[in-house]
């Protein structure tokens, strides 16, 4: 678009918390790159473990259901319009059977969702312009682009590459990448996501009950993002309520993305217990639910009749395959990298391999491994500054993709 | 939930702003009255004219479609996993060929969304806080429940049923349903609906290129919410776009829940020409495509398979026969309260039957139907309060309801 500085232009002021945005979201922009090297190279092969996408089909079990539920839609009996904005009775029960059975968490406490992404935009919504948040440094760039459009940062600092009124806990090789909490200053919000995005680390039990304690202390909300928890292969807990006393102070979002590959069908819940109080008492799952009753109609029924179909028998059992399935590519990627001498982590309980490049700027590995072995990756540091010098390696995709990769990295490095 | 002082309360601050709303939003507090009716009559046997969800099964076409889609993510070369976030390329084209031939609207203009209720929600999200609004009175809630979320308004005013700092522009059968500009205030936002839910009215040409005008000289923003446009029968513009400027000063946002029954389904699309810039030359375009990059992930793959099926040959004409039905209904809604005495208006371009009480209190009205006549309906308060003494009737609904309603009115009055 040619700017025309004789152009008409309106009245409107341009939203001041858009204008604090760097640069394009981190997988769009990730995806221009990718373009762009195509433009050069429109013959490269290339591979992409960046964005995180799934690649591997849907079981039938459960496309069926979606095929049936779209069929019946059709009939007088099947139709129907607009569903519960809260997600169907029956998906919610399923949902806290499944994950949630003699946790304490009732079917009500469930919100079934088009994903964790936009639940993360209306949990912030929810909360306003005038909540302070934590979040883990690397972390998954939803949290702080969503809380600066909400206006709840300042402007960002381009020297220490982090915006002005978040707390970036810093998660490390060295802290085990869980954060030293005894040095972080207090905040309403606390994102937490574990299996972590990127880092690939799952907080272990004791490291979740030293999170509660600290919220519980503190008057924080945890919004703990569990959307890996079904990669966990140790006993790390799966979801935050696992831990004695985080009714009172979580919430909890997940996905059917990365278990079902459905990444375009778009499902996903949150949880927000009856016990989780804002300061003057008025609970927290009564604004949210107001928050989706206006600015969100529900989940797709299409999409719903295919959450229920994983959580059947069957479906549950198809998902752990494709779970499986990732974590072999998993396996596949570290003992690559570990062959050639790096530094991984993560991979254990997610479908993310952490790998290290002492020194050197994330972007410029990316570009490297772009250019050279036309394989795209996330560059760390844009999950944040502590995520300089890491680049992030995604397990999704056919399986010869990730043994083609595994071998142009041996070449390359 | 029992509130019980004595529990553990976080010290998150509730969003003020969410404690500005007055009780639940309109349509799940009419689902809880109807609610409540059924518990004290258990035998009653409900119409439901009141939500305005769709009843007519949606057409084997459309359905097929989305099975196919559906059935073909079970494959390998069928598979996709995250779709772009602003829309299938092929389903923003068709949208553009469809609605907007030789209007100068382009492919990327188009964002496709999972229904406009939640695009009017990310609307807002880009205005932010300080933007000043204006609404037909009566008007759809979420305009006016999505702005006090956002903070641009004050406090609910009891007396005269307005938020401080929305300007209602009166809609009522003295001005032709149209606004008195002349007395209407500058705002940065002017949500404006057409055909309009709930009066039905659709706005002329003429008036059209007065709100454009209008929107110019102030330098405003138009919302046009064109989600029943498919229903005009008379010479209406049935898109903002139709009318010259309207390129540099609107939006315009619609849906194919009202067209093909897909309340349920989720899919709708909004419209930001890259000539629309804010005050600082920035086009809202660009930041609506931020704001759906980070806060939504395109709407399911699953609808949009249904939506490119909505706009084949065959689709088209399927939505019209859908649409010819319910103006079908809206004709014996419209003979019945017309024979029975009573002012009707709207109707002729929209779904919906806007009848008038003189002198009555809409919600009075709205249980008096319900108890006596066990038809549920909206009233016409619930949209602002130039509704009142209105009730609105919705002609969703099997034919046999439609004429069972109409008899009920007929014992009624």
């Amino acid at each position: 678009m040619a700017a025309d500085p004789a152009a008409y232009k309106t009245n409107v002021p341009r939203n001041a918390n858009m204008a604090k945005l760097q640069a394009g979201y981190l997988f769009p922009e990730i995806a221009r790159r990718r373009a762009t090297h195509l433009l050069k190279y429109p013959d490269a092969k290339i591979i992409s473990l960046g964005i995180g996408d799934t690649t591997e089909p849907i079981p039938n079990v459960i496309t069926n259901a979606m095929a049936e539920r779209a069929h019946a839609l059709s009939t007088i009996d099947g139709y129907s319009g607009y569903g519960a904005e809260q997600g169907e009775k029956k998906v919610r029960a399923a949902i806290a059977a499944t994950y949630y059975a003699d946790l304490g968490i009732e079917d009500s406490d469930i919100f079934v969702s088009d994903g964790a992404k936009c639940d993360i935009s209306r949990l912030q919504v929810l909360f306003g312009s005038n909540v302070t948040i934590a979040v883990q440094d690397p972390s998954y760039p939803a949290y702080v682009d969503s809380s600066v459009i909400m206006g709840q940062t300042d402007l960002y600092e381009q020297d220490v590459q982090k915006y002005g009124n978040i707390e970036y806990m810093r998660c490390s090789p060295e802290n085990g990448f869980f954060p030293d909490l005894s040095t972080v200053p207090r905040t309403d919000i606390i994102f937490f996501c574990s299996p972590n995005n990127p880092t690939g680390a799952a907080a272990s039990r004791d490291q979740l009950n030293k999170l509660v304690k600290f919220a519980k202390d503190n008057g924080s909300i945890i919004v703990y993002d569990s959307a890996y928890a079904m990669y966990i292969s140790d006993d790390s807990p799966k979801s935050i309520f696992e831990i004695p006393g985080a009714k009172e102070v979580a919430i909890e979002t997940a996905s059917f993305s990365k278990y079902a590959g459905f990444t375009g069908v778009r499902l996903g819940w949150t949880v927000i217990p009856k016990e989780l109080l804002f300061s003057d008492g008025h609970p927290v799952a009564k604004d949210f639910n107001r928050i989706v009753c206006t600015c969100f109609n529900g989940a797709s029924n299409i999409a719903q009749a295919g959450g229920l179909a994983c959580l059947s028998p069957e479906g549950l059992k198809a998902m752990h395959d494709v779970v499986g399935f990732y974590k072999e590519n998993t396996k596949i990627i570290v003992d690559t990298f570990t062959s050639l001498g790096f530094n991984v982590y993560g991979a254990k309980n997610a479908p993310y391999v952490w790998v290290h490049f002492p020194g050197r700027n994330s972007w410029d590995v990316f570009a490297e491994i772009l250019e050279k072995a036309n394989v795209v990756t996330t560059p760390g540091s844009g999950f944040g500054p502590g995520g300089e010098g890491f680049v992030r390696v995604s397990a999704f995709g056919h399986r010869e993709n990730i043994i083609e990769a595994a071998r142009r990295f041996k070449q390359l490095y």
